[in-house]
């Protein structure tokens, strides 16, 4: 579109939510996708959104029970008894009323499981105890405002009657930044934003568009490719989790080589406060307004300093080409040395990443059974692969990646991409094997429920770290997570592997999935906090950063120390008692935990740094 | 350079400043250099510093006598009469004598012109009153400290005994940022960080260093040019002004497409502030640590919250390739179009920026006398944009170019923008008058000293906007000023130009000049003031930011409201009484003007917002 300073700007249609699209409320994802081990030890998923639905996956269970433990088979299980016991609300019935004249009928739930979902995220340890425990404290009501005026006034009725406030996007968080604080004896509502999840305008000269907070991903995407956009925000989570959440985690996106990370998008965010809105009549292309400007307080604010109610962002043509593409090296050093080289090339594709061999294992078992010409093909592969280029199997790893852009550009990146796989000893693995790998990044996310069934618990957690400690972090912490199994003498073999997801240029983001099979040990959800918690000490023990795109919510909370100076947390607590005196946006995650709610991790920040 | 993740760091020898480089305290920039109007009518610049330096411009004053007002001639002359009676110091004897236990005695400075210089930046009021009236108000004590923990005491001190600091970096603002507020009755203590100037080490393999915030922009260049690198970080004061200054300010660079701007260049910050220093472990290359990020309270916090004391930074290797080039255009509207299709066309090089007519005409002016050959070709070049294609002398604008990146990268940007250029009916001006265009940005900075002398007074201002209202922006900024120069009959013809300087994905940087003739005008200083004021006004009202750049300082306080909403006032002030409560940090710009000092701008953003 060329440029026409007088074209107006688009108003899309509502988004009409899909009742195929039904959310689990017990488990991750979609109502229509699980897996599910038959008898004969075929592992299927469910439906037919992904690629990988209705397959059949005749390896992955073997490869389970090579891996990890033989005792994971179709008919040893471990049923989750949800919904677990529901705690009784703590009623405020001055704060109902007002929220009654503020709110429609059907815009006020306060039915229990309802209630049970507003209260978690996807640790492994919410859902573990959402599964076979409890959890101690939830919100006491859910409210799903319309408009932001609804949401100002429900915050002041929140701070007339003493009533804390936790927003509610995706829930997909996995840092129990929705976990309700034990010690809050205030009634705790939850601001739910779904209704508020309009794509405002979209301003097809400036490449802005206006949405409301609490649209997800998938919808964003949806309504901007209508008019020949995109947003290019594509968190793994992005068929859940909303602009808001994104926002209010600081969300990384895997394709931001080409669209940058969530600061680079959002241009201009409004947001209710305990001391008002805070909005701006005009959003710039770039600003030196200092404290003007809303953005830098909200970013990874986590709830804890307002509620995001719509963001300006910038959005994209719809590229012209979307290629994808996979490459297999010898090992994980090669992988990375190839990486460090494309960033500085200046032709890095929308996104390249690299998975360890252990992961790449898994992927191999998450294909569907190939037959005819197929296998065949396949087993070609394999034989040049390992016999004619003497790849180590439980060595080589892989690298998926993402072209988009023109055609140019692509073929650009396509070229340099070649050369320089090449000196690193890379042999292309074919554009089918590129899409699998990030489709599965989707059908993966289903993954965790289901092996909790069979005494499989597992957990992800990532950092960014300079490039030079990159291969020493991702050694230290694996070694740390096998050393913390084999000193607990648990069942079976650690599954322990990374990928490097993103690269900068100064350095990765490497993400970490670590799981074990827990039948007959006690208490397996602490144990793996607890090792989980280890591993965090060694990522920080090796240069990594606290986070690099989950946020620290809770569950990273008693490290802030490690990360901030003393000065630096009196400042995150000085500031929000500043600007949220009676903390009426209670959800107590990072720096803002209430100095009051002893018991929770907060407490353990503020006994360590004053 | 490899990926070899034990390359060590480079610590390199400390910056031995040139005793060639000496700075003027009254006029802007290096001693040795000058504008001056021979008898003749021939202007000079002084020295040999810049290509233009030693050269003779023979048409640039007839033309000022032609554009602005005949009465502009080497012999009328309004001699300034520098230095201004300086103001009594406040002492705190108290304060002293802690901070003699803190600095060495070269440390600590009270000679009156080195006060007055720590009292100002550049503003046109500022450097018209140092000439031609005095300041009220200037700083009582100048201190220097070599060390961050000197810095640390000297908080500590002034907490203890009252005294407001204010930290002094390069002394280049243009938003009276440095102005002492008049109503101050405590002492005021400039803390200059030129001694602390240090790059303390270079990582090769990550490519980031460590810088001291004193350090200057050609120091930190010439630095990092030693090992084969480049911060590629260029505002338009890069010789003075420091990275301190640029973090303080949320600074600029005008090859920004390439190395970004100084929030994507700085990785992290140490800054001291009332409440200990805020400080990091270690840097990783993106982080969702919300609050725990330094860098949003700091970057354009104009000396208000805190001291600066070093910076991580990105670094990149010294580009192999770096081309000028430049482009005329029959009218600024075809410019700004090209512009369009350039950003979006990914291929953006370096630096690309287009002058309208009056500045491309002021430019032209500019050029050296040109002799022999030269003269021929530029009459034959002048004749075929003019005749053969007949652009008109009054309309036709001028786009200047800088490429650096690889060979390739670079004949890529310049195919595209070729192709680009053809199609809005621009010709290739040649790399000369791109780098000379360049250059000028250098010398045209100590232009407005030199006119002052002769009754012009000049001053920019700058702002960004929506592609879209860009034009009209423009035109409905100069119809104000021309309007205000009119409605006030003030002499001669207004000088009224724009430069667009900056493009980004949704719009634009916009740079003003506005000069006109003063003699026999009564406070011409106050007079431009109230004219600079409406034309912030029109930008405003025309979709403009209050700043792309500048920053805020007190010049554009009472704006602050027209930007922000009352919740987004109340939001800064309450951060400011939260981690500096007795106001230690007193410059009183932006949002952190103290309450109590009233009569200063800062009252009106209280006034007007809460």
């Amino acid at each position: 579109m060329g440029f026409d300073p007088d074209t107006p700007r688009i108003h899309p249609d509502p988004i009409e939510a899909d009742p195929a699209d039904e959310e689990s409320l017990d488990v991750w994802g979609f109502r229509d996708t699980a897996f599910r081990a038959r008898a004969d030890g075929v592992v299927e998923l469910t439906g037919s959104r992904y690629d990988l639905s209705g397959q059949e996956m005749p390896d992955l269970l073997g490869w389970v029970q090579r891996t990890i433990h033989p005792g994971v088979v179709p008919d040893d299980l471990n049923p989750p008894s949800y919904p677990p016991r529901i705690p009784e609300p703590i009623a405020n019935p001055a704060f109902l009323d007002e929220a009654r004249k503020i709110l429609a009928d059907d815009e006020i739930l306060d039915d229990p499981e309802v209630r049970l979902r507003h209260g978690h995220g996807h640790t492994q340890e919410e859902m573990y105890r959402i599964k076979y425990g409890s959890l101690e404290r939830v919100p006491d009501l859910v409210v799903q405002p319309s408009r932001e005026e609804q949401v100002e006034a429900l915050v002041q009725a929140a701070i007339r009657h003493d009533v804390s406030l936790i927003p509610y996007g995706g829930g997909t968080n996995v840092t129990d930044a929705l976990r309700c604080p034990v010690g809050e004896r205030r009634s705790i509502v939850s601001v739910d934003m779904s209704r508020m999840n309009r794509i405002l305008w979209i301003d097809p000269v400036n490449h802005m568009a206006c949405i409301e907070a609490g649209a997800v991903g998938r919808h964003i995407n949806e309504g901007l490719a209508k008019h020949g956009f995109t947003l290019g925000h594509e968190p793994d989570s992005v068929e859940f989790s909303t602009l808001g959440g994104w926002v209010a985690t600081h969300c990384s996106g895997m394709k931001k080589n080409r669209y940058g990370n969530i600061e680079d998008i959002v241009l201009g965010v409004r947001v209710v406060t305990a001391r008002g809105v805070l909005e701006r009549p005009a959003v710039a292309p770039r600003e030196s307004v200092g404290s003007g400007d809303v953005r830098r307080w909200i970013f990874g604010s986590e709830g804890c300093l307002g509620i995001v109610t719509s963001a300006i962002v910038k959005i994209f043509p719809a590229p012209e080409v979307q290629e994808y593409a996979s490459i297999v090296f010898p090992d994980l050093e090669s992988g990375v040395r190839f990486l460090y080289d494309v960033q500085r090339s200046g032709r890095v594709p929308a996104s390249v990443r690299v998975v360890d061999n252990a992961q790449f294992q898994l992927s191999q078992m998450l294909k569907p059974r190939s037959t005819g010409l197929k296998k065949v093909k396949s087993a070609i592969e394999k034989f040049f692969v390992t016999k004619i280029k003497g790849f180590d199997v439980e060595q080589m790893c892989a690298c998926t990646l993402v072209y988009e852009g023109t055609r140019e550009e692509v073929a650009e990146q396509q070229r340099s991409i070649a050369a320089h796989a090449k000196r690193h000893g890379g042999i292309a693995g074919g554009s089918e094997n590129g899409k699998r790998g990030y489709q599965l990044t989707y059908g993966i996310a289903y993954i965790r429920d289901w092996i909790l069934n069979h005494y499989l618990i597992a957990e992800s957690f990532e950092t960014s770290v300079p490039w030079s400690q990159a291969l020493s972090l991702c050694e230290a912490v694996k070694k740390r997570l096998r050393d913390e199994h084999a000193k607990r003498g648990l069942p079976g073999k650690p599954y322990v592997t990374c990928r490097v997801t993103q690269v900068y240029p100064t350095g990765v983001c490497i993400y970490f999935y670590f799981a074990f099979y827990f039948k007959g040990v006690e208490s397996p959800s602490e144990v793996y906090s607890e090792i989980e918690h280890a591993a965090r000490d060694a990522v920080l023990e090796a240069g990594g950063s606290l986070s690099h795109h989950h946020g620290i919510g809770k569950i990273r909370q008693p490290f802030l120390p490690r990360i901030a100076s003393p000065g630096m947390i009196r400042w995150g607590r000085e500031i929000k008692s500043a600007v949220d005196p009676t903390n009426v946006f209670g959800a107590g995650n990072q720096l803002f935990a209430a100095p009051e709610s002893s018991g929770t991790p907060g407490s353990t920040v503020e006994s360590e740094a004053s």
